[in-house]
């Protein structure tokens, strides 16, 4: 583990020992950072001391320069305000997924707060799932704040292995309804059809359901939380894509009217324009390409095929693994850059691996 | 490749050229079956020819026993009647993705025809997509047929390495309506939400908005005809999916209202039930772990990470990688039974893995 200290903040005291706390207190003690700990459960906080988060506030009287409040989001606003009373010096962030929320509820000496988001873990699973690594590479929003606080906060987050993305919270919260807010929304009330359906049904069920379904499994305590947080945010986005359900709807009522498949047409293409807007995996707009390469359903396997793509000097942009129901072979979905992937469908043939087609 | 010969049917007309066409040429011809292909794009049917798919229908006077139709589905119909017509012993199926349709429109003999769909390859791509394993280990619906006809149909199917389905035109046009064509729906208006989105707020992306997204890239001139002629069954899910959004929509405008979080949870709770219900990769309801396991963003990581899994004796039911934008850095997310997530945890932590928390 790496062991530099954490300049930006000597002493840093964290609410809530869920998830990201835990993870937060892990990082920081393993960086030599004093870190106090405090959960309106008792039994959090031991747990979260047992991991080697930190100590409990009471075993010190060590003054922190920084307050992280990592609670749920329905008490976010209260519980800053409230550390802002409690330390009079201190910078105070939060970590929570909606931020103008909170800004809106903090009182007291706000100029000592900044609101951040760490794109990275759920906050479900509590102290058991903390990972010191937790935010190695991923983006972690820093919102408004007064220097020099704010640019404190900026090195902290890097010397926590997180990206600095700046971005004002109306910003945040825009840009979290439509790319975690709005599928969240999506994915449950489409995963909410399966629950009559027929075991037949399910059985033709691929990859198409499961990409759409999946997130839908997340906590609907905490996303209750989140979506009444930024309802105001995600509101457009739901609406706008009812209309655009109403629209196929009509459509799809009378598919002979004139104009009827021109408008189920237009609904498609404008999804097709949309998907191609999302940053490739280097972020950076990419067209990539895809095989679906035929293997055992065994780990060997596909071990030995990223192996010799490795010693090709091939690189993976995406790697998917599929299986079909009573088939005892799977596919590895292999995406690459355009500009590679003949040579990689030569080499894989001549290295005697299937190549299948598109998936379904 | 594999030579045994195709028993149910030793000689075969394909009518259509397209990537399933082809594909049927191709795993037809390499078991030693006289194959003859037809298109309307003269152009299509040299390429398929070239490929070695089959002989142009001119080039033989050979008689088929088994006449395929792949043409794009609004014309599978007439086309279907027309080759009944022209081949009046042989047997004729179609592999559309919409069957009830196909059952109504063929006129003529329709004894002979048997409606079936291979879950395998999208309809697109046309014959340079082909390949000759394109079904292995793909489920094949087989719908209504006439003895005999219809059991040498599902053997055709085994024999080009499907696994047969059996269910009626309803059955089949509900499943795929739910299955496949309510999550196209629901993906196309997503993503066309992504259409105006800013920069600041596409570099969030995670895994959410891409799950959700991913098949919106689909062809819209194809899905145009797929919704179209699948309407009647579609119609229930996205009425109710719609219905779904407007009950959200009310208490997400008053968050505070009595009732309204619960409504919102409610919503929720019904998606996390519904995911639920999808089968695991082996065909059965199951319950999978996964663990985030952080990789340098080159090729020979994965190899050696999963080469080890594979010494382990551990198998992945699936594996999926990630990257955030600008990060040196990658995520695998090894997903498993269960009951092996604690040992592969405590190998891959041993063996120096560094372990990250959930994804957003």
């Amino acid at each position: 583990m790496n062991a530099t200290a954490v300049s930006s903040f000597p002493c840093v005291h964290i609410v809530g020992c869920g998830l990201l706390g835990t993870s937060i207190g892990l990082a920081l003690t393993q960086r030599g950072v004093a870190v106090t700990l405090e959960d309106s459960s008792p039994a959090a906080v031991d747990l979260a001391r047992d991991y080697g988060a930190g100590d409990a506030r009471e075993d010190t009287s060590a003054v922190p320069s920084l307050v992280v409040v990592a609670t749920p989001p329905d008490v976010v606003g209260s519980v800053v305000s409230a550390s802002l009373r409690a330390f009079p010096e201190a910078t105070v962030i939060d970590v929570a997924s909606v931020k103008k929320q909170v800004y809106a509820d903090v009182s007291g000496d706000a100029a000592r707060f900044v609101g951040t988001h760490p794109m990275a873990g759920r906050e479900r699973g509590g102290a058991v799932s903390a990972r010191s690594d937790l935010f190695t590479g991923r983006p972690w929003v820093i919102c408004e704040g007064e220097e020099p606080r704010r640019s404190r906060v900026r090195e902290f987050v890097q010397e926590l292995g997180g990206i600095p993305v700046d971005m004002d919270a109306t910003q945040h919260d825009e840009a979290v309804a439509l790319v975690s807010h709005l599928p969240q929304i999506v994915a449950s009330v489409s995963a909410s059809r399966l629950g009559s359906a027929t075991p037949a049904a399910l059985s033709l069920a691929g990859a198409g359901i499961r990409d759409v379904t999946r997130v839908a499994a997340s906590d609907p305590a905490l996303w209750v939380q989140i979506l009444a947080a930024n309802s105001t945010a995600v509101l457009p986005h739901v609406k706008a894509l009812r209309a655009d359900l109403d629209n196929l709807i009509s459509a799809l009522e009378n598919t002979s009217a004139k104009g009827a498949r021109a408008q189920i047409a237009s609904r498609l293409q404008s999804g097709v324009a949309g998907v191609s807007a999302l940053p490739g995996k280097h972020g950076v707009s990419s067209e990539l390409a895809s095989l679906l390469v035929v293997i055992d359903d065994t780990p060997g396997q596909l071990a030995r095929l990223l192996t010799q793509l490795g010693d090709w000097g091939i690189n993976l942009e995406d790697l998917r693994l599929e299986h079909s129901p009573g088939a005892n072979i799977g596919f590895a979905e292999l995406s690459v850059s355009k500009n590679v992937v003949s040579v990689m469908e030569q080499k894989l043939v001549e290295a005697g691996w299937k190549i299948s087609g598109e998936t379904e």
